[in-house]
């Protein structure tokens, strides 16, 4: 962990950002080639999410790369996090081993909502607690991911992910109003592939062919069981769309 | 600012508290007399957050009772914040000033809403980013406080208060499971006063007689004016129930 | 009061209908002249609500007459009550004397909500609970009527009354599947003016022009305060209704 | 049966609790011992009602007492009906034999809707009419009990019972806020067993893994099918608070 | 096609009714002996749909049938069109094979939503182009019907049916208010059989045992599939009615 | 008016856009110099209107071109309409005369409800009845434009223009998942001012201290009653857009 602030006393400073959740993250795959994915939209949308905080901080691109190359960092998730007096850059490892793409991802649905009218939904901040709470709540309950439904009953992401969905071979996604953050890789597969962005609620996920996760970390990831059954769906789009993105990735 | 934490290296550690708000904090008024006002229910609340978020920490009243009598704490803000690897404590001044209890408050409605089917809707934890952005804006526009609708519309509370109307005498406040936090003082209000709870809309507030709001530092707090527009209010129970509560406070 | 068993005991037979409030009634008005207004489209109204409430009981419309005529009943209100088991009539005067047509209703609107979605909504019987509480609730308050909303805050009608408003001459009045009781006089108003029945909302009470207010007991009456604020209304199209509905009382 | 009012004719009054449903009402069971399961509760909640509906009346546990001893009352159920004027006891063998505990209960859901905005869907009524005329009609569809959803379409009880249900070996109920009336037995589970109470959607009954239902005549009651369909599931958690109440009931 | 304008150039006029879809259509069943099938209902709908549009245009009933029978029409859909400059009278062949019948229809629901609050949902108008589009986009994807739900997610109607469904022999049809055109074949199903009219939801229609649609041209349709999911119904009920239509429709 | 079909016989082809409103239109206005104003982001968007609908028609930029410069259009409306058979250019004069901008527009809000799950709420289509009805409505009533709220009480748009509110020197106006059209000059006004995009209520509208409308051909339109009651704003930051507006227009 490497801590960037102006005092360089190399302590925290407990600011607001520590003490109210009111600072940004990203946290960015540094591939098994030491390549940056998708480095700029990462940055791009940490200086929008500082902006809605209202915080002045200037993020140094070559800093950035600096310390990746420095550290010779490879096939690890790097985190930048940003409050009002702190700029802190940290590694860990990233998760997702073949197993998971091989089986899929089995989810459920929180008791919880997510608020498709706060500002704090569609920005990437310290506030995501719940997201832990849930994430860490479905892993005991022998789930990968928690799903969330918003305020009206209709589909929005997981806590960690982008949620999509096929159908008779056209590809579906929740749109942002649900109440969702946007992630990066979501809006690759939009840029990438034809997407219908809409209102879906659970019936629509029922009926449909496919159904697939998307975070920075872990790509592309398929999901096999919802609350526990076994869906038995065979993919085919899936994998296609999985296969551009690890081409993109190496590219 | 005091850190007790286990290593005593006397730094804060970046935990999944401070990584994702995932932690719990009090502020407690001491009065002018040196009374930590109502501790105990802030220290069974603290309890019950720390539960709710899976923290094990213990929470020492005998160290808060020297903390305040050794540094003869008077009149201030004395403010506990618990993550799993930090426990601090801080002081800050009390900002509300006689001039505010005279004039009364203006208030505001926030465009966001607050969602009646969250977890942390009904904690006081670290996730409290909404609050405090709206607080800085209400300050901008000229207002003392923003107020919340929830998802249907139904009023909730303020970013930092619970909020309370009275209309033919009857004393009204909105009921917890419109998604909004249990302030210590609108407990005492409750325990103290004939108070109905239920689901109410704009509407009932617009045609009350009296409107206060209620928090651990500011007690009882008259509002003034909605949106700018001043209210003509005559205050008769609110001032009785501000008496009630500063005769209990220097008891 | 006249009890009609069949046991003819002369005693109330504690039956479901009493158990449960599984029964139907009507309230007639027998005008000076010794006339029952409406009566066949009460009588009407009682058999459809013994039929959705399955009770085979049969009405002689003759026994109402000979009970009228040979009291000698006049300006007074006749009721009826049916259960399976027990039919009652009884008498209880008017309350409404002329004073209340002159000054007009003041009218508020009640916590609670209108269940759009319930059989019992739809009909007049014994389940007549919170109309009652609500009603005693206002006199104690100083009102003379609460008002309902939906659970979509759509307007619907008063505890005893059913709700119109005239905005530029036009008369509107809430649609039966807002979540109302048709009144006998409500129907009679629909089929003599030209009325548009839809979803409104509080706003659209507002900005309206006239409001007016009708059962089979007091007949039309206008609204001058609604939670105390007074409307200074000017009335015009509503005395036009009055009027009607008055030469037709007397005909 | 017998009636318990002041002037001792020993006919029902026609009072408002008649007339309008404005009453209070218990069923207590005698269990074989001739021991009143839970009396202080029923008593208790009672009291609540008609205070609710602002009757008073005072209840003499001793009568009751009396009674049941005086009567030798065993395996049966006790009925209390209090209105303003009236006091009845009265009794009924208790319908559910050990068939049903062997099979489970059949379940639909009802096309009304509960009202969680209505005073009385919190309280134990004569207006009651809703619950009577569709568990009539669950009886005639060959169903054994009607559920209710709210307006939200969130699961609140049944016609006559609270429901819970097991998923990951975890308990959940709907919140009282959802719209339903507090068992006492649904208090009972509450305060012997880790209970979430949150909103629910039939989303989250779909995939739970056992399911159950609770009123104070039956005890704990499993569901083995949802509008005909059999769900095969396994009764484990299920038996073990079954076997905890039995217990209990003969303590 | 035949268009009978006033100033009979036998050109179409650019209208408000071209130029805002401010015109009434009708479908009418001519059948194989030559009758117009509920004709006179069909032209009652017409004039009530140019009434709410404000057309002032007089439809001759005369005209209509000269024109059937001068063409000799047999076996054949009859559509008249009308804005406030030009009434047109056309012929295509009717779609459904007897292969329709025997397979049933494959339906599925439109991601878009009825709405309930808008007076064109209610009557058959040029406004028609979600239907049209969405009907085609159930043709791509290999369906025969989309349905749509309402902003609450209750069922309202197909892009050019309505829907019934049949549960333990009682026949259901979601009611006007929640937001569909009443076909008239839908209100001849009402006048003919016994039916609930009700605000359903999907869960009420997965439950069921036999569900079919109607319209003018198709009569009674049986559906087998929804979302492609093969319901495996045995349809008993649907074929009484659908003998009772065949009857009625070539007395 | 001008018909540029591909068979040239000059006739309207009743198609399926005029059948079914399944057609697009755009009205441009032609300044007092000639100049089609924002005439690029009308053709944009209606090639995107067309795509939505799935009509494959050539757009001629230089036709229109021609068209204006050959007739010499000037201080007009320029409407062009597009189905799958017909392409019609048309012109008509302005209606806002300068009396309209010194009194301001006369709003009120229609008992209809703008739908924010269909697509043709998103697209100027030839579904434009309900737009037109309600707009001929409000000029019999007196106003000058009907005001409509989505399914969940949130403001959308009017029938013919968009809307923004000012309070406290900040510019509102609806989200477009609200459910409204994205008018030229909508998007005109946010790209050239700070405006806060949300979804609001009519709470939020009646605090604000300025108010207008804008569409293609009456540009900036200040509003001064709602439902008829003076709002007596003082207009400051209104005249400012206006005044940058009338500049662009210009040059």
């Amino acid at each position: 962990m490497i801590l960037i602030n102006e005092s360089n006393t190399g302590e925290l400073v407990l600011d607001d950002g520590l003490n109210f959740g009111l600072g940004a993250f990203e946290t960015i795959k540094i591939s098994n080639g030491g390549k940056a994915i998708l480095l700029e939209e990462h940055i791009e949308r940490l200086k929008n999410t500082l902006n809605a905080l209202n915080i002045k901080k200037e993020i140094s691109v070559d800093k950035i790369y600096k310390y990746i190359t420095s550290n010779n960092l490879k096939n690890i998730a790097f985190k930048i996090l940003v409050t009002s007096e702190n700029i802190v850059f940290s590694t860990r490892s990233i998760p997702y081993t073949s197993d998971y793409y091989k089986r899929g991802f089995n989810v459920y649905f929180s008791e919880y909502r997510r608020n498709s009218k706060s500002l704090l939904t569609y920005h990437k901040t310290l506030n995501y607690g719940e997201n832990i709470l849930e994430k860490r709540n479905a892993f005991t309950l022998g789930f990968d991911e928690p799903l969330f439904l918003n305020e009206r009953y209709e589909i929005t992401e997981g806590a960690t992910t982008n949620i999509f969905f096929i159908k008779n071979n056209e590809i579906y996604t929740p749109k942002i109003c649900s109440g969702l953050l946007n992630g990066i890789l979501r809006q690759w597969v939009i840029d990438n592939f034809k997407v219908h962005e809409g209102l879906y609620t659970l019936e629509d996920l029922k009926s449909s062919h496919e159904i697939f996760l998307t975070n920075s970390l872990m790509g592309i990831m398929k999901v096999n069981k919802i609350e526990g059954y076994d869906l038995n769906l065979k993919y085919e789009k899936t994998y296609e769309i999985l296969k551009t993105y690890l081409d993109f990735e190496e590219r």
